[in-house]
């Protein structure tokens, strides 16, 4: 399959990596600037790669887009000019694939924190996928299958929430593990210290559903404790830090006395 | 060494267990209720239990009390009346040691997630141990050394922002997933495919520090996608999912803005 990628962040430089290594035929990178087009380019040994639209080659198969939701909204207009005929995918959780106003459009979003500095390994990253055109599903499935063991279809109208519930499970989680850092660096104690923990509430969601897994002062209901860490951030002039303990073991107790209906 | 437990809850279970594996003769079991104190000391194979603090045996070297920390206040003064000369720990992240009035009193916090349905390996977890008595700090840390690899000497000063640390890390992340999982359950879909992306939001921690690395829409500023999330909540009538999403996501552009001082 002859690929063109158009974007060069986090996302596209993994799954650069990931469609060279899965054999196919990747013809060129685009970026917003040169100097981020050549650097994914020569580290993926992709032999072209361009900072202007009307460069973007015209003959691949599929173009894959991955850059920021706002400028995949301004772009796209341009980007499929003149290649209204080729299969146009892009790589985000909560765009509509009707963005790309041709026929031959569709989705492939690869549920994972993507960051430059380290590489993922793609075969155990679930792919959410949907085309226009029922062909063109065929297509789309045979190469997130050949980058993930787990490809689903998912329609525009759930993917959003879908994202939304990434955006919990890791970006609100991993911003709890930079607020204890700055909390600990005060106090001078090593962050490492936590990862056993880290690992350890992780571990437990491959066993037990997260509500069932919840520990802690406001799951159990200890006023003392959860005071006395108010007392503490309010102390530490952590404003932002008190107020997000407070709305956490309220939204925790809330949880705990309405679970789930099943 | 000769020990009682005092507690039969999620960490006094896990501990019982570490205890007896690491050949320590676990004499008894108090718990509030005998059923409780029964069902840990048969499953243990520890063959006395009580539910009445004056049958508490006399005679150990160490006494470990797990229980809440409310309990903890209230009951320690009874616990130690007539024990005064043996050694008094407790397993509490936010308690001071002189909840014992007694003179020989320390704490053994090990610190981890702990849930009766799910055993956990001692030795990865870091024990954070003090003692009032330096003589004894030597038998507290052979004791911890017995049960885990990581123990680290942490006062009664220090522990409350350690343990803080990891209501964040722990009990907020996972509350994180258990938002996430009310959400997919409503649009039918398995919480399960989130755990490669929780998986590997934890895995990072082992080789970024959490602000480097933090991804998703508000750590890159994009605006459209907030927005729309924002908008999925409240049609959705999640207010409190709402409060959370608007107030993390100011906290990450926050901490993004002005990373932590070296």
């Amino acid at each position: 399959m002859k690929i063109t990628l158009i974007g060069a962040g986090n996302l596209a430089t993994n799954l650069a990596f990931a469609l060279v290594e899965a054999g196919h035929e990747l013809r060129q990178i685009y970026s917003r600037t040169d100097a981020s087009a050549r650097e994914l380019a020569e580290k993926t040994g992709v032999e072209a790669f361009t900072s202007q639209i009307p460069a973007i080659n015209k003959d691949s198969d599929v173009y894959i887009v991955s850059i920021t939701d706002k400028a995949l909204n301004e772009i796209a207009p341009q980007l499929v000019e003149g290649r209204e005929l080729a299969l146009w995918l892009h790589t985000a959780g909560s765009m509509p694939m009707d963005v790309f106003g041709c026929r031959r459009r569709g989705v492939l979003y690869p549920m994972q924190t993507f960051s430059k500095q380290k590489r993922v390994s793609f075969r155990a990253i679930p792919i959410f996928i949907e085309t226009a055109e029922a062909e063109d599903l065929k297509l789309v499935k045979a190469l997130a299958q050949s980058l993930s063991d787990s490809v689903y279809e998912l329609s525009s109208q759930d993917r959003p929430y879908l994202h939304l519930a990434a955006v919990f499970c890791c970006n609100f989680a991993n911003h709890c593990s930079t607020l204890a850092a700055r909390l600990l660096e005060k106090h001078g104690i090593p962050f490492n210290v936590m990862l056993p923990l880290i690992d350890e509430t992780t571990k437990k969601l491959h066993t037990l559903p997260p509500l069932e897994a919840q520990t802690g002062p406001a799951s159990r209901g200890d006023e003392n404790v959860m005071n006395k860490h108010l007392q503490i951030l309010e102390s530490e002039g952590e404003q932002t830090l008190s107020k997000i303990y407070r709305l956490m073991s309220q939204s925790i107790q809330q949880s705990a006395s309405a679970p789930e209906t099943k």
